[in-house]
């Protein structure tokens, strides 16, 4: 499972600022303020929009197609994804899960069969069966690469959902790598999300936000 | 593969007409005008955001997970899916792609493979692998019900895209069923679609809209 | 102002439990399980996307200008509104704010401008001024008419949003009109929402959410 | 009136070829393909979503307030406004449709008419009326600043709708200022919109896309 950030809006704080400004024109009170006092304002203060004005776009690669399933339900992103009616079955890799692979029996199990969903994708294709057919063979293990941009708030949406201990493994690993990278170049925004490594859950640190 | 209209906005046309006259009240060219002329004007000009103001909601059950995922891709439309982390394996059941079940090997392939995923599928919930990761052996052939609510303006984008020669066999036979069912109680929203029963596509005649 | 129902999802409540059992398919628990109850649930457990699928549409007539300024800043709805560049001088009416009827001096100069601001407008327009240059003349207290459609979920975030004591008492109080419409057909839905009469305003019970 | 780009996605066309690919994965014909033919392709094909991965923010300042009505009913866009809730009446300007300026009768009446609504204005704050029911003398000529950010294939959309020559004036000629804008940061993606700069619309060449 790789995260590659794609593009980032440049200087996104001082961008949301410069932005945000305009709802308080009349205020005049800009002096002393700080793009980090004025990001936390407009975070306690739940005016959430102004955070729309910057973005992020990462690739993930290595992520099941369980996964891609749950991803593309956020319906305020953007998304490419690699699509299955043109795939090769040289390239099928699989994702297993963790609880699969320290189980001995298990991971026995799951790998003969995911080496003969293989066999069996191979087949279908040799008999004349069309790609876009011989796919349903294919298991929700496939590995998909998919693009996804989001603005900022709705990054905090889909972090805070899909960062909880109710969400799954996968999902949530994926969004503990996307928040530290939106960290770096944002540390204000994203300040009151907090990673748990032990646990590998995303916390909402309350008093900060 | 079964698609069950579940509500759409009574006397829909009436209702869109009675939501556009307030764009056009100064004209006061109301006399005259039925609810079929008006409609057409708002299509032939473009003016779809007025078609927006009459829903309608399907249950599609016997949809495979590839047609689901493809067609969760829809962003303005509102979806409750059946989740595969709480699936019971003794519920599963799988679609079969016309051409794989008219192909003699293919299909023997096709079934005992399928076969195998389910038993697969038990052994390693039998293991004590959990629901959510057993799941990731089960196959995009597996059937998934889906609830889809849309306005008419997106269902004219969807069946317009999805119903056209290019998508795929699945998703082509859903929407023609979806379609056929808008036709009745919307008929003059959806004239321009016709089916094309023989090769299971739909066509747009352009000298209607 | 006048806040009229269009159209609102048959059997709403129903409707909603309809769909959204789709996602529970597995639990197999439904007995003994009411619409009210499942509706609870769902709102309890922030699982909204179900309340996507019931839908209602109003009319609001005798709203100013500064009004639907503020209302089509939701992005989630459906709007038609009523053109300036389209309006004919004799339908002109104004919307004018209680804090200014009630302060005698005020009012007269509020009624005068007004008055003022027609016959200008009516000049412009004899002046050979096309309608969309000569309505700059036109004040936010100029009354416009508004249709807008809105999913359940989102008619509960924009009554959250707009019925609070931070909001204008205009949009508060078409808010208050709206929220006893839905209230009558979608009781559950919306019942954690209370109307304080005396202050205008909508407060949120959260013992019962 | 003034544009002025606040933000906008780094090297856009080499991001957007690069979300894009992944779409196209195995194709692996990547070779001689140039980032200029790839979004060639995607624009044919209609292929749009592609475009979603870049974006711009622009500040617009000087437009009325009929403009931003019209505006903020884009609903795929972000928005921030100045909000006339605590405006002040030493910072209120006007826009002037040029038909008025030109006619010099209707210049007078119009100017005459804008000073009487500033002085209206400024005495309904001295007799206690709040600012937000004040605003309600204030007109659409009335100067509004606002910041807007879409991605590009929503800005195409929004290009070929406001610049046609059914649009209004004033709407028209700040999208011919964020066309010239996005062109030069993106030449290709908006190569088939042409400013007329006689009439002041904007074509679309049909053969470049």
């Amino acid at each position: 499972m790789k995260v590659a950030l794609l593009s980032i809006t440049p200087n996104a704080e001082e961008t949301i600022e410069n932005a945000g400004r305009t709802a308080y024109l009349s205020f005049e009170k800009r002096v002393g303020h700080t793009e980090k006092s004025f990001i936390r304002m407009i975070i306690r203060k739940e005016h959430f929009s102004v955070l729309e004005h910057a973005y992020a776009s990462f690739r993930i690669k290595g992520g099941s197609r369980s996964f891609t399933h749950q991803l593309v339900r956020h319906r305020l992103c953007s998304f490419t994804q690699q699509s299955q009616r043109f795939v090769d079955e040289r390239r099928l890799r699989f994702i297993e899960p963790h609880a699969i692979k320290k189980n001995k029996k298990a991971h026995i199990i799951f790998s003969n069969f995911l080496n003969t969903s293989k066999k069996v994708y191979a087949k279908l294709l040799k008999l004349g069966i069309k790609n876009e057919d011989a796919r349903f063979v294919l298991t929700n293990a496939v590995d998909s690469e998919i693009v996804i941009t989001a603005n900022f708030r709705e990054w905090r949406h889909i972090i805070e959902l899909r960062g909880s201990p109710e969400a799954q493994w996968e999902i949530r690993g994926i969004l503990i790598k996307i928040l530290q990278i939106l960290k770096k170049y944002s540390p204000t925004v994203f300040e009151d999300f907090i990673v748990d490594e032990k646990d590998k859950i995303i916390k909402k640190n309350k008093c900060l936000s």
